[in-house]
């Protein structure tokens, strides 16, 4: 099945926004083993627009169509592809009345004329409701070719694609595939690769597929069968094999769940409190960790603690150390750890100290280098990294290896 | 003229990879006056890669391609490229030069072969020099259609355009473009466009669009001149009246500049220290002034009081205040702004205390409510907001309006 994505809207097509949608649909499709082909931007021109839709139903089966759904004007993109299937558009009673239930619950008094367009609806289309927002999805199937049409906004589109849409081309799909995610912290990906080189090598089914995050590497096991039960019979050797070789390296195998939740889990499951004394992240640990919902279980408070005083004050770093190996060392890192600790009362607790840049730098201690600690009832590790890239990625780094350190001494005292 | 983007990578068609580049593409040309008509995405296979080159060229007078450009087998925009004009590849000197150059400082003692592959440009091509990788950018031109290959990293491919690309674009179009970017935060888009409304009507040059960003609004006005005096010329009372319209909301008409940027550069003009004191946003606020160049001249200590021991503890909010009226409230947030000045000793202090959600809401305090308040020397200003959206959402845009209440309180004391 040869499949194709159409992203539809003139502020794509100008670069105010990232097309984060298609990154979206080309990742999920690709997970339910329907390779994307290629993807299109077109803007809301009604020429171009049809001209698109025209030339992708001539060359895949299955178009996915995103944005132009909206009340205005300005939206074409379900009248353009009832045009290009010749179906007429129809009024849809079951969408008419959702649109009144929507509006009911909102600040309109009264319902804007445009939105009644968006209850016309091509003869002949799957209607898929939309919970989070007036224009609903649809599917049009046509002499074996099949359009998709999705709203622009993420918050909606994503819902209905994994609702609704993605059953749907389970269904389409002969077979099963079954897929599962292992999360890395802390291993280069050409390292991880090599690590797994032979099962990367050695498998058609399941496949293996790893893909680089800032500090993380993500590996992807993906079988096909005939069943879910038969699926996961030929995930599960694969997926204990890389745990196995990846070791502690490997924080989590759940989806959708980040480092800073399965910390968070971890801590819960132990029963431990944690808190941040932060010098170059500047709060970056911390807001990751109170991003998790339920962090307030485990994380009381956190430190910013950027000037030498502060960390003297709130965290007793002492003025020799901060005098003798300065406020980016390995030192000043264990004292403000051990401080932090102290000062909150918490079992655990993390601290970073570095050199973010572009300024600051020099040839002993260049841009890059971070030094983070975490103290855990009075024991202390201290790590050293040298991080590359700008101000924002040396942070972004730094950030991501402090979670990992804590999620890492967690494990080698609690399990 | 006419313009498309192609993107060329495997990782971006399955979705690995967000496509970024295009929307920078994207953007810098809708700022030069190009136009950008049509984005595609296609992966590392040469039947399709030609095929789409052949259709590009075909319907545009320019075709800009990232991607591809690489030492190893899979990379094959320049081949491709070369085979559609029908020019022939042969070896450039210069470049050749220059990737010995390159591997020179690098932890590489051999120069891997598949290196060369990258010294041989289509005969007639235009080199443009990358000073951030082996591959060179590349101009080629043949009855009045133009490619531009650029390498795919963002890191290779940004300078390369800012410095080479742009200038070439700047000397096709007919006349000069300028522009001027207007800033604003704390006005929605839709009353954004209402106040200017005559304005973005009346107008056919300079024009004027309005972005919408996470809590603010980026205002662009672009002149068409015959050279750049005029342009500012035509340019600088339309400025002048977009900023007295939308008065103190206007933060910055300085391109790269961003909120916390111009807060950095107003607290130091004033010699004012700041501090945060920050429940909901967990440490957000903090890392985004600290990511600013230079915000240790301000910014000395920030404190992430999750729970309402840390906040007593640390920011003496009053055990009655959070008992009568709760952590989220009017009164906790004054109160956490008043302790965390005289905590730190700063002249200006923030606090930030809400529910982001998903839980946590009731009735009378709904997910999305936040407090925040700024301590100035003694003078408080409290602020509520019933932000949308999930926790990641309440978060930034809390984040983005505590910021911007900074910068607003030091403009009403201080200027």
């Amino acid at each position: 099945m040869v499949v194709e994505l159409l992203s539809v809207g003139t502020e794509l097509l100008m670069g105010s926004i990232v097309n984060t949608n298609a990154q979206f649909l080309a990742e999920r499709c690709a997970r339910l083993g329907v390779s994307v082909f290629c993807q299109t931007v077109v803007g809301d021109n009604p020429g171009r627009l049809r001209e698109a839709v025209d030339t992708a139903v001539s060359r895949s089966d299955m178009v996915i169509l995103t944005g132009g759904l909206g009340p205005t004007e300005d939206d074409l993109t379900k009248e353009i592809c009832a045009q290009a299937f010749g179906w007429p558009l129809v009024e849809d009673g079951h969408t008419r009345e959702r649109i009144q239930g929507f509006f009911k619950n909102s600040i309109y008094k009264v319902i804007p004329e445009n939105n009644w367009k968006q209850a016309m609806i091509p003869q002949g289309a799957l209607v898929l409701d939309n919970d989070n927002g007036t224009a609903p999805g649809l599917i049009m199937e046509k002499d074996g070719k099949r359009l998709i049409l999705l709203p622009g906004p993420p918050n909606e589109m994503i819902p209905l694609f994994n609702n609704q849409v993605e059953p749907y081309l389970r269904k389409l799909r002969p077979g099963f595939l079954v897929t599962r995610m292992v999360k890395v912290c802390g291993v280069g990906e050409s390292q991880v690769e090599d690590m797994l080189l032979d099962l990367i090598d050695g498998q058609s089914n399941p496949t293996i597929a790893t893909y680089a995050k800032t500090g993380e590497v993500h590996v992807r096991v993906t079988a096909s069968a005939s069943d879910e039960e038969t699926g996961d019979k030929l995930i599960k050797p694969v997926v204990k094999e890389i745990k196995k070789r990846l070791g502690r390296a490997v924080y989590s195998v759940r989806e959708e769940e980040t480092l800073e939740m399965t910390l968070v889990r971890l801590l819960k499951k132990h029963e431990l409190t944690v808190a941040t004394a932060e010098s170059c992240t500047g709060g970056l640990v911390a807001s990751r960790i109170v991003n998790v919902s339920g962090a307030s279980d485990v994380f009381k408070e956190g430190f910013v603690t950027y000037s030498n005083k502060a960390k003297r004050k709130h965290l007793d770093v002492s003025k020799g150390t901060l005098k003798k190996y300065g406020a980016v060392s390995s030192q000043t890192a264990r004292e403000m750890a051990i401080g932090g600790a102290f000062a909150t009362d918490s079992d655990v607790c993390v601290s970073v100290t570095g050199i973010a840049g572009p300024d600051g730098g020099t040839e002993e201690k260049p841009v890059g280098l971070v030094y983070m600690a975490c103290c855990f009832k009075d024991k202390v590790t201290v790590e050293k990294y040298q991080f590359k890239g700008n101000r924002d990625k040396v942070r972004e780094h730094a950030a991501v290896r402090a979670l990992d350190l804590v999620r890492r001494t967690v494990l080698e005292n609690c399990e």
